[in-house]
């Protein structure tokens, strides 16, 4: 049978501590040459008005798991000015104003197609382990004050995720809506343990702050470099969240694999204003990330993540791998399986008896 | 609600000549850039024994059509020996010894996934399609007499569309076993108005045609350099079929969309002897196909498909397209939704409520 699950599902059993340890492995073997992964493409056309229809997919295979996974996104993407700034925001056209994004997960050893399920849970879990494991590899192990900018749903994560991997005792929290601001915060507190503390301006956050998270949609950096000081870790989930003098002046800046740009395949026409606008990939060129260790280097221990307790270290989570979606996917599956949670559908739908 | 089609429903409804008249306008597209298709990747791993393990995608968007298309094989492939000559064969191990290969189809307007659905006869018919459209613009227009070598799926689908383009009068059979030859030559004089021939030797099958066809699944040239005759169109499915001296000799090569070998994202210790045969990969280095014109220009009108009645022409189908798959694709979902036709279930276990 092929498996269909939902966030719901996953959300119910996937825990940050078991992503963080199968990213951790994951790197190894990636590292290793065993697992692989291919660069994530994006596949862009225009469509009505200042919006575009993107195509987003990645494969990855984690031969120890026996799986591989695609993940695909089928956006509509806008940029509306909100607040004064312009900022990258996914439509929910679908029915039921619903996004789609979408992970499949098949069998290493037969071919089959063993799952299908949405991204948004995995995607989440995935963005805060990646950054806690940069954090792992690069913080100070003291670290134990945290300023997460930011109060979306990918924020959440980041908290969650930097609490798994230091003993982190204050979260101090800033995003410019105060209203949705107080819920993030309410909401945090009832998954952490630290102290979870609305703060009314960036400074007040991240105020000698041990660590720094970004997590936000801002096209502009939102972490500057008058905001520096000695031993921070800072962390960031786009290329663009930190400013370009504060990657120039850290002591040490790793990245994630070095896949700072996606494939881009775009039709003639698109000429949507700012369209590339909201993915950083301006500060690809602005910054020699190539030269900048990975995670996996972290991981693996060839590079040190800090040489003193007052160095600033950053980790630029840059794009994501399918080898992460299969990893956690795979994760998802076995569990899933093991419970019976999920619809069911045969899997001779999704297979074929004529050699393709 | 998101429809799941069989090869069994797409093979009831989808006719080669429209295959051909929507791939035809897929590569004006292209050529306008209004499409957009995604190289395709091949990320691979080792598995059992002398198999691996392929995970292969492609892309495309067909804004036309207000639809997007991912196409994955998932597949466990090995090279055995037989009779005497190496092929590359997909083994069929998924549960009731299936393949895995799959279409999914999305809307460019919503972004919601439309339809999932095997990529079988849409594989056939496109890669029939193609080679028909190659003989449209290249054969010679009273050309009667084709030769195919090869008696498989693919064979089959060349026959259909290359009496879907010329006048053919008479289909000159060729492949190694006997019993299979007799099989397919009763098979396609079922389907097709011309007189279908079997013949003992490729000789006897090539001799004077004004076209040949090759779909085979050999590792080694099918077709050689002393069967050429003057006039003669050569269409092969793969890129070692012709032998290099005939592309050498030949008055015009065209090739698909120039996209000659997928991208690779290989495990380190991926060291399966003969690996990459098979894929017909080593002739991208031995032939200039790069400087080949390509089937959206041989459309378009930009190159002359042969300029005498004398000349010897060769297509070679080359790499896939995303596009292709999207376009055919969109075709099923369109008459599938007008007739009912496939199993139903609702979209949002293929959505989600959350920002991914």
């Amino acid at each position: 049978m092929t498996r269909i699950l939902s966030n719901e599902d996953i959300a119910q059993f996937l825990s940050i501590d078991d992503c963080i340890a199968d990213l951790e492995q994951s790197y190894r073997d990636l590292h290793a040459g065993t697992a692989v992964t291919r660069q994530r493409s994006d596949t862009l056309v225009p469509t009505t008005e200042d919006r575009i229809y993107g195509l987003k997919t990645m494969d990855g295979i984690a031969p120890r798991l026996g799986m591989s996974a695609v993940r695909i996104n089928s956006d509509i993407v806008s940029w509306p000015l909100i607040a004064g700034t312009r900022r990258r925001v996914k439509v929910p056209a679908a029915p039921n104003q619903r996004y789609t994004g979408l992970v499949l997960v098949f069998s290493t050893e037969t071919g089959e197609p063993l799952a299908i399920m949405p991204d948004g849970v995995i995607q989440r879990m995935r963005v805060g382990a990646t950054s806690a494991l940069g954090a792992r590899y690069m913080a100070r192990e003291n670290a134990s004050t945290v300023a997460v900018l930011g109060s979306g749903w990918q924020a959440g994560a980041q908290v969650m995720a930097i609490c798994a991997v230091r003993q982190i005792t204050h979260v101090r929290c800033y995003s410019p809506n105060a209203q949705r601001r107080a819920q993030f915060v309410a909401e945090m507190q009832a998954v952490v343990n630290a102290e979870c503390i609305d703060c009314a301006s960036p400074e007040a956050a991240v105020a000698d702050a041990d660590i720094v998270l970004c997590a936000t949609n801002a096209i502009e950096p939102v972490f500057l470099a008058q905001w520096m000081c000695p031993g921070q870790h800072l962390g960031s989930i786009k290329m663009s969240e930190l400013a370009p003098s504060v990657l120039r002046d850290a002591d040490r800046v790793a990245v994630h694999l070095g896949h700072s740009k996606p494939v881009l395949v775009k039709a003639r026409d698109l000429h949507v204003p700012d369209h590339s606008a909201g993915f950083g990939w301006e500060m690809v060129d602005a910054f020699d990330f190539k030269s900048c260790p990975t995670l996996p280097e972290l991981v693996m221990g060839e590079v040190q993540g800090r040489t003193a307790d007052t160095d600033v270290t950053c980790f630029v989570n840059d794009l994501g791998l399918g080898l992460q979606f299969a990893v956690v996917a795979a994760r998802c599956v076995k569990i899933a399986e093991a419970a019976g949670i999920g619809h069911q559908l045969p899997t001779d739908w999704f297979t074929e008896d004529v050699h393709p």
